[in-house]
């Protein structure tokens, strides 16, 4: 990456209508709409291989060009809300079955939400990204205050992982699972992965916003490459006394690195980030005045790239 | 105003490509775009009734539809770039002298740079916001910790001012001038608005962000109505002990109130808030954790919209 803009085009990499040129056209028009039952609005945006290979069931509508849209039917059942999450689990076992997707992985038997529908429905973390949902998870950035300035503790992902193998992450990071809020999953996850107190989480993070955008997926995933993931991130900031330290508790985490943002700013521009943890680390810099206008010539845009406004709904009804 | 979305629409109310009706289309190819010499990216958004009413001189060339576009045509002299400045003075000068423009003030002699412009070319304050160019300026929120909570220092606009007269504020905000940078900028209002020394905003102001959005403008401006004014706002927070006391220090200000995060929160609901100072709050309010997403629906594209990507640059080449 060259500079800091590059580092956030790289996880907001979908094209944006201001564009000049007619990429976001030509890449939008291109796109299918995915609908659930008794919602006019699109919860999803597949790409034309997904839709051509998928062994659609009978519970699904496929209306070809120029509308290009999905719909999940509404089941007759009095309990339809709830076989919607069902439907969905079987398509994505037909599609396993068949092995029309060769990187679509086992069933992870986690739920994440299609956000922004009216009702509770699930998709399973495998088959989530093949719908062009919205993502949704938390990262907190834990730091420390030191002579030299700031101290960030950031994790490395262990060689081995399939996604993001070896790559370096924020201090806590993690999917929302369905029915969970933010804050809650955040304190899930620092315990799972960071082995944090709950007292220590309620007592001392800032909950500072999100981080947005839209993500075109390449090989770094692990997965199906080009399928179009739009995410939005809760951010939270921890302020810990220097004499804490952190160890891997579990064996996503391979290593904790202290860096200082000299360090952190040069293993973003080397690449060595996870997109999306590289975004939020971005967002700190800039809230916490380390970014500035003064010496960032693309401040403007980044800030803007770092909060994008998400295609699909993020809220019911 | 029913909730904080709106407040933030307030400002932020020109529509979304993501918009499913379809207004922003009808919008955006009513709109003309203005360009400079030597540069083919856009830096003006211009509507019809002020390209059909402006008295246009033969500095500048007027494409119609389909195209839509005025340029400022290259003068021959060697100081060309010089010229820009002059040549739109004189245009703003014809418009009053005709008097074409009701609503057109008298010169300012205040200059507002073209942003993102590949050199220095101002626009008279009083003439800027009929070019549809980016408007920049800084805001700063002043607050103070108390055993209840937060509380801010808001100054109430002078209800004789002709623009958003009698209105709420941040504590100090002020439109950058020409070749001014955001933090010089800041130091100055501070001065000017607040009496705040210059050493005290060196010492403990933390640039935090931008806040942006796209403005048609309204009667609350005092001007004309319907203008596309797109907009960038330099944030910074400073927190100052308890014992600091504001006080008007020019006409500018009627009077500094000590409010509550509630009182804050009320005064943007009931709309007594100029519309970019409430959004700079709402923005504050997300960054320091006071509205979060567990008690807020619309917390996502509420953090979207503070952010809203640019449709013109916003640096030079």
């Amino acid at each position: 990456m060259k500079n800091l803009l590059d580092v956030v085009k790289d996880c907001d990499n979908f094209p944006y209508a201001e564009d000049t040129d007619s990429t976001y056209e030509q890449l939008q028009n291109s796109l299918w709409k995915f609908y659930i039952p008794e919602d006019p609005r699109p919860h999803g945006l597949l790409i034309d291989y997904v839709v051509e290979t998928m062994p659609w069931t009978a519970d699904f509508r496929v209306i070809p060009a120029p509308k290009k849209e999905v719909h999940l039917r509404r089941p007759e059942d009095a309990d339809w809300q709830e076989k919607c999450t069902q439907i969905i689990e079987r398509q994505a076992e037909l599609a396993r079955e068949k092995g029309v997707f060769p990187k679509l992985g086992k069933t992870r038997y986690e739920q994440f939400p299609i956000v922004g529908a009216n009702f509770p429905v699930g998709i399973d973390r495998s088959f989530f990204s093949y719908l062009g949902t919205i993502g949704r998870g938390v990262h907190m950035t834990v730091y420390t205050r030191t002579e030299s300035g700031l101290k960030f503790w950031i994790p490395q992902r262990h060689p081995n992982k399939v996604t993001y193998g070896g790559m370096l992450d924020n201090t806590v990071a993690g999917g929302m699972a369905l029915g969970e809020q933010p804050l809650e999953c955040l304190i899930r996850e620092a315990s799972e992965e960071a082995g944090m107190s709950e007292e220590l989480i309620r007592k001392s993070v800032r909950a500072a916003g999100t981080v947005t955008w839209v993500t075109i997926s390449d090989e770094r995933t692990g997965g199906q490459t080009g399928l179009i993931n739009p995410g939005v991130l809760y951010v939270y900031d921890l302020e810990v006394d220097s004499d804490m330290v952190f160890k891997p508790v579990d064996d996503d985490v391979y290593a904790f690195h202290l860096m200082d943002t000299r360090q952190v700013k040069e293993a973003m521009l080397n690449g060595q980030f996870k997109p999306a943890s590289a975004s939020v680390l971005v967002d700190f810099f800039v809230r916490h005045g380390i970014i500035t206008a003064e010496d960032e010539e693309d401040y403007e845009e980044i800030v803007s790239r770092l909060h994008r406004k998400l295609p699909l709904p993020t809220r019911s009804h």
